[in-house]
Formats: structure tokens, sequence, C-alpha cells
């Protein structure tokens, strides 16, 4: 899967708040497989009193972990383009998981306001990943601005919650030129399995691994899982069938 | 995971009906990690004009694949006992997978066969696994007949409609003091996690891979599969939220 | 509709137990406008100490409402065909709502001893109507040993979970050759209309109307969503599609 | 119910496309009980050679039936106010469903192009009512600019899937300042009830009822669920439990 240029061998992207601590959160990513981390930019900096997380996951998994910087908490596109650049600078990379959100509560994005980020970052030279709706429209719009990927929602931000409109999900990823990343929503191994069945090039979560009781384990699930829904995508599923048939042949020695 | 005194190593149980010819069949098998493998007592009767099943099963797989006759087509108790006897004789194996059908269309179960079946064949000394319904009452009347393991249907055989009941299976196997496992329903790969999330030991599946366009490639995403929701099982998963967490941190430099 | 040889104009049956108090359930069995309550054999004999409510059911809602007594409580069948009896002879009608749980924390049917009480039941002259699992095999039995009706639950008594397994009770229906009454599990009136739309001739329920914060106008919501389940089943639905279809024509005056 | 200054007897609006013929049109208006009837805009004024749909409406159901033109067909904010504005003109009301169509096939809206022709109909005087996504952050902005009501979609127009993501229609509905009214989707009695358990005011249909096998009765289906549905909210439905809990009292004379 090739993203902004960037070929990946994993199809798991993670996020690295809210683990019981950097050492859990680190062993997850290793265990997890993935290539990309996403890190709110307003944390990083506040942790500028310690080893930085940028430092600590240059040395974790070979190196082979990339950071993509996410403007989490960003209202207005203004406030986001202003995050977005602040990272690029601090961070030195053009990439941006483009989040602007509409509602506090819901952690919904405002669509207006993404359509807008996403044009003036990718004019100014960024690598834009939006967290949008699971809407047809706006994905398309979104790509057709220059973001790299999309990644509409599965369900709300930390819900757990898994696909709600799968559907949904299938029609974008039928339609999208660009590689669609389901972000948001997932909690357990099925939903990202089922993400990828449904098309998605990957899938970014968080909480499912960050809140899980043993994170470790549950990112080695999050990584089978995603693998899993690939295969199962590539291998061309049955048919569903209204009603039973039988997979051993029903006639033989006995009765019959 | 132990049935019946006998260890596997994978919790993935396969069918050998339905592919498009025996080599996809047998590299299917091979590519799923599989231990167990389902074959009808009727058919092998019916190979014996060619090499045998079974003795091709032996060589592939390093060996390590363990036949599990099945009664599938038998439609009363009598038949099915009488079966099992057959099949006990011909292969050398005490263990049956028992089917007793009450609906020739439907493949659905006969409930009160069953049982009859089950305690019939348990007393004879047979390793007995049934397929059943998705009734908790049945369920635990098979385990105090003496059943080896129960094993509950998702969906129609052959449908690929999933688990059409997830409430129904998480309460058998909350509450089973044998294992459960998952038979028929299963149409990909996110079902079969959601089946070992749910609480199940195992998963029997047969059309899921031998009906995929790539029998093979659908087998080793089963695996993976059934991997994946085992450890998210054992990971504890989060819980479901009815709104929206934020994963990262909302306050920090830029508006917030 | 007929059961047993008797007509209804109303699809709607009503349990009487767990009201506030007498009042709020007889106006909510007017409100409902049915003409079949249930009542536990039980309660009905230790209710004697008062006017019995049998006495109070005779005088409402113009007398139109029959009395279906039920075995609930009972584990076997020799318990149910002694209740079944008591029951006759108290309140002089052959007509009893069979159930005979398998599991006192689930209140699962028990399918053996259910179909023993039926067999014994219907050959000492009851009209029976059992309560049983949404199992299309154990169905055709009850039928077949000559149930007037047969009763599938929706989900567990008392929960509120709506149908858990539409496409079960879709296939009962359609293969039944006795009225499909739905029973247990309805939660509000979109669960009730969509068992009509299923199929079943008519729905049993009690939860849902004596724990609604307001059980009058739920009953009165029952009446409308069976008449409204009903009536759509019979207008024969308009095909599920895949994708959208204009309701307006897409070409005129303007743009177009 | 009041939207837009007017007050309304029945929660269901109608559709006027797609019927057999315009007598089954007719009667089905009738039999749905409703006061709202929406209408393409162009296909009014094709309609011009013969007697209008506007004068025929007049004259239905004692005069009490609405219209509520449409700009179904528009993809831009400018064709949908202009289009609103020819309607204005020609059928002397300021009522308008609004409809921008970001994707012929799916149908789906256009968040961008339908906040901008709300803002600009909402200053020219219009009663908007949008046709809009199941988003919460949209549905709030349009109420933001002085919408009538928001109208998002529960699957795409003329699919009959149902609502697809029935928790995003309950968050609208919680948090909406304006009526919420379910439109697309809706394809038989079940899915109006649930819409309207959901906490929608009202529901908008075409389809489900001109696409049925009969379209009168279908039609009067749709206006007992509705009514069903709103009772049943109003009632204050029981909780849903995990697990089941009796009915009838599980204490007596047999056995127990």
């Amino acid at each position: 899967m090739t993203i902004g240029g960037r070929s990946f061998g994993s199809r798991l992207f993670l996020g690295t708040a809210g683990y019981p601590n950097q050492r859990v959160m680190l062993d997850a990513l290793a265990a997890s497989g993935t290539e990309l981390a996403t890190v709110a930019i307003r944390r990083i900096s506040l942790d500028g009193y310690s080893e930085s997380l940028v430092d600590v996951l240059a040395r974790v998994a070979g190196g082979r972990i990339n950071l993509l910087p996410n403007t989490a908490g960003c209202l207005t596109a203004r406030e986001a383009v202003l995050t977005a650049q602040l990272s690029r600078e601090a961070l030195d990379t053009p990439w941006i998981k483009l989040e602007v959100i509409g509602d506090r509560d819901l952690l919904y994005p405002d669509v207006e306001e993404l359509l807008r980020a996403t044009e003036e970052l990718v004019n100014d030279g960024f690598v834009v990943l939006p967290y949008c709706n699971d809407d047809p429209v706006t994905c398309r719009k979104l790509a057709d601005l220059g973001a790299a990927a999309v990644m509409p929602l599965g369900a709300y931000i930390g819900s757990g919650q898994g696909i709600r409109n799968p559907h949904a999900i299938e029609t974008i990823c039928a339609r999208s030129p660009v590689p669609v990343v389901l972000d948001a929503g997932i909690g357990t191994a099925s939903d990202a399995a089922l993400a990828m069945e449904l098309g998605c090039a990957a899938v970014l979560l968080n909480t499912a691994v960050s809140k899980a009781r043993d994170p470790v384990r549950m990112a080695a699930a999050m990584r089978d899982a995603v693998a899993a829904g690939r295969a199962a995508r590539l291998a061309g599923r049955m048919p569903v069938r209204g009603f039973a048939e039988p997979s051993s042949p029903q006639l033989g020695l006995i009765g019959g």
C-alpha cells in the first residue's frame, strides 16, 4: 500500500494516547507491527520536559515507525492549519492527520472547515489525511482537493461501537480514487477485520488498544485481524445465501 | 485447548467438501493450520475407488491433521448412530461430529433425535461433538449427557450469513461446562473473529473456504482471524461507550 | 384470524403481570384492544383472597377479553400438565399457554419437555399454545403434535431486546401450518410491527406494556403497531435496493 | 407539532412521485392522513399540459393537504435557489424542501452547497426544510442558519433499507433545536415506527408507499406506524435488559 508516495508493509496505524504508561505503549506499537503512529501535536509539545516521544519512537521497532502528527482538538480550519504548520516545523514532516471538530462532545468533523483546511494545507505542500464523516460526497471532495487518503469514521472517537454503517464505508471504498483508512470507532478485532473486508486500505485505531485490559495482546490481535480482513477481501468471499446449502454430499450408504 | 482429551494448537476446524479439486483442498488445509478436518462418512466410503481421503490427509501438513468423521445427511438418531459405528470401524477413531437433521432444506438440527443419539454414542464410548441449535438449554443438556464439546450454529449450513444471534452464542459460551465450537454460518474472516470474541473455544467452517474465489488465501485469512479473535478475547476489550471520548488530550498550545 | 376454532379481531395478546396496580392493568387491556389476556395460573389461585382476576376481566372491555392461562414457572412436562389440568378445572377453559422452562435464569424453553407436554395435553383435549425456541424444526413438530399455534421467542422473556433473529422468525412463519404468535422479547412498538411484517399472525407481550413509564399509552401504541405491521405485510413492501433510486424525476426546467 | 409556524395534526409527510397512476396517489394521500405532500417543482411545471397537481391536491382530503415543493435534481446551491424562487412564484408558497445533491448515483447531499443554499433561502424569507446527512454537526449548522426543520436521511433515497444508523438519528434528535424529520430510506412500517421512537418529530417518505404492491394499504400502515412510534416514545419504553426477567411470578401452588 502506498500513501503520499510512501510504501507501507503494515495496514494498521496506531495512536499513542491513553496507555497505562510509555513502556506499554511502546510494546503495543511493536506488537502491532505498525509503521505509522499518530500523535497529537499538542502533547508532543507538552512532553518537552522529558525525552520527547519522537526520539523514543525512533528507537523502537527498528526505527520503522513513522510519525503522523494530528490536529486533535482543533475546531476551525484556521486553528488546524496553524497546528499543522507548527507540527511541520517541529517534527520536520509534511504529513498531517487533519482533525477539525464541529462538536466537542461528539468529536464529530465539521465538513466545511475540514474541506477548507484540506485545500489550504494541500496547497501548502502537506500530505493531508483528513478524518471525516462516512459521507461519500465529502470523501470524494477531499480526494478532489488532493487529500492523500480519506479517513471516514466507523463510530464516535473512543466509543468502541464498531462500524455503525458498513454500507456507507463499503460505498466510499468502492468509489474512492485515494486509499480509504477507517478511523475511529473500532472496539475489537472483528471490527478491524470487517473494515478491511469492506475495502479499506488500512485501519487507524487507538483506544481499542490503549484501553484494553492487556494493550500489548490487543495490539497483536489487531495486527492479525487487519491481515485476516485484507486476505479475506482478496480471497473473494462466498456469496451470502438465504437458505441452507449442504457442504457435505447428502446421498450415501445409509439412509439418504 | 483440549477436547476429548486431545490437545489442539489450532482453534480452526475445517471441512473437506466442495473444493474445486483435491489439490486446492489440501493446500487450503495446510494454509489454515488446522489440526482437525471433518469428513462426511458417506463420502469417504464412496471415495473407495481411489486413494482414500484418509490416506491423503495423513500425508499433508506433517501428518498433524486428525480426522473428524461426521454424520451429515442423517435424519434420525438411529441412522446417525449406525453411521457413527460404521465410521469408527472404518476409520479406527471414536471421534464423531454428530449431525441429526430435522429439515432437509434448512439442515437444521432435530433436538430430540440429537439428544437421543448423543446419549447412545457417549454410552458406547464415542467422543461426541454434536452440531446443535444456538439454544443454551439444549447445549447444557448435551454437555450433561457427556458431549466432548457443543457446536451451536451461527446460521444455516452453507449460508455464509455470519452469526445471526451473537447474544445467544455469548450466553452459551458463558455457561457451558465444555468447549463451544461455532459450527455453520461463517462467511468471512470477521465472522470467525467474532465467534472467538464471544467466547468460543474454536470455529468449524467449510463453505466459507471451499467456495471463496481463492480458497487457499481464505484459509490463511481464517487462520489469522481465529488467532485475532482469540487474542482480543484474552486481551479484554475496551467497554463500548454511548458517546465520544477523546483519545488525544484536548488542551494545548493553540486554541483549546 | 382463527386459533383453536376461535376468531380474533385483535392480533395483540397481552399479559397481566407486573403492572403498577390493577387499575392500570385494566386500562391498558382496554387501550390495547386485546381479546386474549394471559394469566399465570398460580397467580390466579393466590389471588383467591380478593375478587378474582377472572371476574374482573369479565367486566372490562365489554367482556370481549378471553383468558389464556399459562404454566409459567413449570420446569417439567409433568408439572406443566398438572398445572394445565388444574387451570382447566378452575377456569373452565381448555386453552393453555404452555411454558416449560429449562433454565430458571434465562427462562428458555426445554424442547424435549415441551414436546412431551404438548402431546399429552393435545391428547387430553386442550387447545395448546406452546412458548418455544425460534427453531423451525421444533415449531413444525409442535404443529404436527396438534398445537393450535406456535409461539417462538423473539428474545429472552422480559428482556425487551426485540427480535434477535428476524430471519429465523421469517422462516418459521413461511413454513408453519398453524398461526405463529411472537412471544417474548418485544420492547417497543417497532418490534411488534416487525413481528407482523415477518409474517406472524399475532404478538403476545407483557413487560413492554406493564413496565413502560405509561403502560396505557404504550398499550395503545402496541395496538397501532400490530395493525401497522399487519397492513404493511398485506400491502407487499417495496424491494430493498442496494443503491439510491430517485423518487422524483431528474429532468426538468432548470439545470437537469 | 409546529414547523415554520404551521401546526400539523399528522406526523407523516408523503411524496407524490412514482405511483401507478394519479387515482392511486390521491387515495394513498387520503389514507395516509398526511397534511403535507412533497412535489418536485420540475414535475409540476411539466404537468402544466393537464390539470395541475396543485389543483387536484386542493380538492382531496378536505383540502387539508399542504404542498411542499422540493428541489430534487439540483446539484448546486445556485440551481436550488433558482428552483425555490420559481416554485414560490408559481405555487405561492415560501415552503421549500431543499435538496442539493452531490452525487447523481447515490442522491447524497452536498453539505457545503446545502448550507450555502439554506442561508440564502432563509435570508430571502423561505421556510426551508433541508434534506441532509445523518450528521449532527451539519444538522446543528442548518438549524443555526434558520432552517425550520432538519431532514436527515435514514438510507439512500428510494433504497428502502430502513434506518442504517439509528444511533446517529437518535443523537441528532436529542440535540436539535428544531424538529427532526426523517427523510429517505424508509421501506416498511416498522422503519417509520422506529424513526419516531428515536425522537423524530415526523417522517417523510415516498417510494415505500408508491412502490408497495398496494400503495393505499401501505399508506394506512404508515399512518398507524407513525402514530404507534410516537405513542411509544411518549409512553417511555421499558429498559433493555441483558437477561431474562419473569413477567409472571415464579412461586405458586405446584412445583415452584
